[in-house]
């Protein structure tokens, strides 16, 4: 049966509906199947009908009872159980659903739930064998609960240098786990601060030889699961508040001897003997170190897409509000809507552009992980699962810097678009920035994550250059790079305003800037080794306007490839590809912008026109789409229960949906518990100043 | 006697410390003269001393509490009295000081302190005669408390479409205030929410002719001053929990025939006679309403220093942090800190230079605006004191968008660049980012008050062109447009980096810029209106990349003209110039590549030498300037109690600040209270799951 899509509830923002040049309901269906339609409503659905999920916009809630009812909820969402790792198999896609659904709800839910579920479960099963069954079928139904700990208090970025050891001692079999000191106390680990009773560990492993074999991952018991008080020789506790998803307690914990049955070592990298001899299928540390990790890259390549959510919403609450919100006009007696200031569609449309791109893209990028996962488990050597790996990872190293670093800056711009009542909690606008906020620097910090996408395309290009290997991802992501030669003489050639509409001239003006930082990096990186700067410091000096520009510009690109793909194809909706090619042009030209000095610096910009043909294509774009942003938002919102924001409600009544949740503010209309401190005890004016 | 400038105590920082180029006391008492830095030692030591100050680094605080310890700590303020209104007159300054020190510790006392002081009392003051006077008295010893009401529900740029209405009835000589419906009623008051007794209030006065006489303001009471119960007639109430500055109550009022006295009318630019006549000195209304929002400019003169105490303390954390923070290093044995590398100089470097270049602006800013308040209360009516007036409105306007937005985005630099530990609330980057995010929208949007400024603009240039009227302003902010012609044919001449790293370089270019900006606006508005349209549609389309960049381009041109003028002058110490010249060119230089494509554009660069030029100087100084880091940040610092940030404190104890804040924090290691939630109540997995 096919799933019906309701309609809105007529309203303010009916003028714009009707205004729209496509049908919102073809374009929902061409972003979701109505299998994932209808899954989504399911979800929402049932949040809404569930008391324990109930919430009022802007509640003050406090950091101790945020902690409780994100429990609680996620312990509900076990009796939900929403998806089963059967249904998840069947199709992956679906992860990806509950977890947007579960994130636009609220993040600190989602988080908590997966944490325990794919961090930890996910980790064990992924590096450990069969031993370790028990441990995740024991957090399947909560008998247990698990976190993830690598972080330490004095080192995130630099795994290597993590400081808490595992020392085997064969005469009991335990390995033992200790804290050198409190700054190699494990920090940051969610799940931690109240909750987890059980956490994979990563600490150096020492067999009694006293060989460091390094960082190795260990099941460490933290709390017992009866009581959840601290096991003896472990200190572990709250890390406090934090800028944004409070309903996660992240912690920390020192381990003071504490010993753990050798089997507890998650041994598919490595695995000591009962007599303490170290053993590993790996020659390479360094390899065996990066499939430890593997757990991370699953979760990176989702942080983008988190982004992508956050700034689905922020803009659905900002662009409604514009339409609404009527603020001068030409004459005195009547007042336009916001949303048709060209500053205002300047302001917000790019970014709603941005939104489609990357939810497209975020999703491609997904599939291709799944591709490559699948792999994995086939155990698939071959060369092209490899490369994919690399090609993967250099993906996901820059799609989350992009998604999140986008997010942050629209949603800033989002509630800054909506003036004073941008900044009412209530409106949800500085929620959605300070839950997005850590994704710019967890699971890897984004500036040194980019490093790693400028890596794989120095090698690649290095391996052209020195052994004249062709080019070619199992991806294609970076084909076109085989031609750089060629790429690098082309130019500018739009000639009109009209010509630059089309998404061929970002795609056209990437393509040669790519090419162009990457020789620029990879020349900055040998006049840095020619002035006797070693390998650390070289790569470091190379960094600022060369790997760093190249690794944005690279994942730019990429998305836009995919884009062009998109538009290109034949099974996209005659009637879509319109206004799908407009919002991706923009985006090119918008993002391109940013890089307009580069341009001109490396000469395939020169002189006046094409910055005028390009900042006009900008605008006639933010015009063109105008009419169509309220339809575009319709399309990526979820129900106003699930948006929780007064000013972004479907029906648009702007300030009856504001001013009536204002009133029903806690204590709203009563005089402060503190009265009589003002009206009994008055000051005397300077009875406390001392004279200098 | 000299005031004694304490050291900081020894540590980790000691390194940095001594490889400063200058001396960071004599730059302390270049910024502050003696009797400033005493009188700030005054204010912080009082507050470390007085327990009701006190807090927690990250504490969570309720809401309500939030109100009621800020109430306390205002009424504390009363008693303190710190700066007398004499010792205000006699130095000025001091005002500015006393507000940045209340600020650093919490913006929402000093706001709280200040609505009801200068916008109630000194808005009374100025728009009121002597028979306020009474007003002003009675919230002195804190008998009454006021507010400003000004913004409605449904408007806040467009003052003038206010609805309340205040009709006077000539029978009982009152006025009686009418809320039309709940659009219009008064919203976003800081102080009502909770606290305040009296309002002013903006109402449209209606004579009994029904002639309505457009905006004016009212004194009104609101609540009951012996119990703080709201007055009849009157719905006031709390606007509930906004982004940042939550001690702060704002509030919202409707009011249903509320009867005045006609006295309470402020009558300084027009009133109403006992038998209901209105008369005003002033013949042209827009005049008369400008005068009576007077007290508004003197808060947006404020507000971009707020933005720049704000980034100041945000980077004292940022710098002190980096400096401390090891991570990666050359060899595996040996971390750097983070501040050796060129990334994160290039991260936070520029926002020191910004902060130290709008340090000195803002400064030299309100000295202007004294100028002009002086005159405005001599009554001088000469052309220059109007001119004046104009192109203060003109900085003012534009000071604030480049105080509060530079602060925005230097703030999230520092977050982020800060890792992990810069999301803990306890680091107090998120509250700084919280409470600066308001400055870009109350009291005028940015984006709205950068009109006012690039209106001013071009109204000077068209003096010029059509009336051949020699540009000359009594700042000599826009002296330089009178060579425009000449200015528009200069070109970007340095041949190496060296001399990019003169203030000289982006001086000229910014000469060009604000010309080039002006001629291509005006063209711009020139184009529209010969297409016919209006002249508010006309001036809406040439906001983007037209008038918007000219605003903010002249303003950073006039922070850089100022800074030119404090590194030329003789008074300024001669060891001192070395290190602020750096600071200024590479805020100039920094800002400038923002505006590089628009370079290009106009043709002022050309070909690839300019960019790779301006880039290397900016990395250059970046580098240079890093070992003085941490001492310019001293320099700024107040002391660690003020700053509140664990990971900021002058000793540079990094970890060990950390971990002692993290394990005072309320139930750090205590279970959570309902644990017996997770222990005993085990959820069955799927018994809510209901079959699609």
């Amino acid at each position: 049966m096919k799933y019906q899509i309701a309609d809105f509830p007529s309203g303010p923002l009916d003028v714009y509906r009707k205004k729209a040049s496509f049908d919102w309901k073809e374009m929902l269906r061409f972003i979701d199947e109505d299998e994932v339609l209808q899954f989504k409503d399911y979800i929402f659905k049932t949040l809404e009908n569930d008391p324990l999920f109930a919430r009022q916009p802007g509640e003050d809630v406090s950091l101790e009872k945020a902690r409780e009812l994100n429990f609680l909820r996620v312990k509900q969402l076990f009796r939900y159980n929403f998806l089963t790792n059967e249904e998840a198999m069947a199709n992956p896609w679906k992860l990806i659903v509950l977890e947007d659904c579960l994130g636009m709800y609220d993040w600190s839910c989602l988080a908590k739930f997966f944490l325990n579920k794919a961090m930890f479960g996910g980790t064990i099963a992924n590096s450990g064998s069969s031993r370790h069954k028990k441990f995740v079928e024991s957090t399947e139904d909560m008998t247990t609960f698990g976190c993830f700990a690598l972080t330490e208090l004095s080192h995130g970025s630099n795994t290597r240098a993590m400081r808490t050891t595992a020392t085997y001692d064969p005469s009991t079999q335990e390995f033992v786990i200790n804290s050198p000191d409190f700054e190699a106390a494990k920090f940051w680990v969610g799940n931690m601060g109240k909750n987890a009773t059980h956490t994979v560990l990563y600490a150096q492993l020492y067999t009694p030889d006293q060989v460091c074999h390094g960082l190795h991952s260990f099941v460490v018991p933290i709390r017992d699961p009866k009581t959840l008080l601290a096991l003896p020789g472990v200190v572990v506790g709250d890390m406090g508040k934090k800028l944004g998803q409070n309903g996660l307690d992240n912690g920390f914990a020192m381990f003071h001897n504490v010993r753990i049955p050798r089997e507890n070592l998650l041994n598919k990298t490595g695995d000591v003997t009962p007599d303490g001899r170290y053993m590993t299928p790996y020659k390479d540390p360094n390899k065996r170190f990066g499939a430890s990790l593997g757990a991370l890259s699953g979760g990176r390549a989702y942080i983008g897409r988190m982004g992508v959510v956050n700034l689905k919403l922020a803009l659905i609450v900002a662009i409604r509000f514009s339409a609404t919100r009527r603020q001068f006009g030409p004459k005195d007696t009547e007042e336009i809507p916001v949303l048709e200031y060209q500053l205002q569609q300047w302001r917000l449309i790019p970014y709603l552009a941005a939104a489609y791109a990357l939810e497209f893209f975020t999703k491609s990028v997904f599939i291709n992980f799944v591709e490559f996962q699948v792999g994995q488990m086939m155990k698939d050597k071959s060369d092209r699962q490899e490369e994919l790996g690399r090609e993967i990872h250099a993906i996901t190293s820059s799609c989350k810097p992009l998604g999140s670093w986008t997010a942050q800056r629209g949603i800033q711009e989002c509630r800054e678009a909506c003036g004073g009542h941008g900044f009412l909690a209530m409106n949800r606008l500085g929620s959605l920035r300070d839950d997005n906020d850590p994704n710019s620097t967890y699971e890897g910090d984004n500036n040194v994550l980019l490093q790693q996408t400028s890596n794989y395309l120095l090698s690649c290009f290095q391996a052209k250059r020195h052994n004249a290997v062709h080019i070619q991802s199992p991806l294609h992501s970076v084909d076109f790079l085989d031609d750089y030669q060629d790429i690098l003489k082309s130019r500018f050639t739009a000639e009109t305003m009209e010509e630059c509409l089309s998404l061929q001239v970002p795609l056209d003006a990437y393509k040669w800037l790519v090419c162009f930082l990457l020789e620029e990096s990879q020349k900055r990186l040998e006049r840095e080794r020619a002035a006797g700067r070693d390998e650390f410091e070289a790569r470091n000096n190379s960094q600022v306007y060369f790997c760093r520009s190249l690794a944005i510009a690279y994942i730019e690109h990429c998305c836009l490839q995919r884009c062009h793909q998109l538009v290109s194809d034949q099974d996209t909706p005659a009637a879509l590809r319109a206004v799908l090619s407009k919002l991706f042009s923009l985006y090119g030209l918008w993002s391109l912008s940013s890089h307009m000095a580069t341009l001109y610096q490396g000469g395939y910009l020169n002189g006046r026109r094409p910055a005028d043909l390009l900042q006009t294509a900008i605008l006639t774009l933010c015009s063109q789409l105008k009419d169509d942003a309220v339809a575009l938002v319709d399309v990526l919102a979820p129900p106003d229960f699930i948006l929780n924001s007064p000013i972004g409600k479907a029906d648009g009544q702007l300030y009856k949906n504001l001013w009536s949740a204002v009133l029903q503010n806690n204590q709203v209309l009563e005089r402060p518990s503190w009265w009589k401190e003002f009206c009994s005890d008055k000051p005397v004016v300077g009875s406390l100043r001392s004279n200098l």
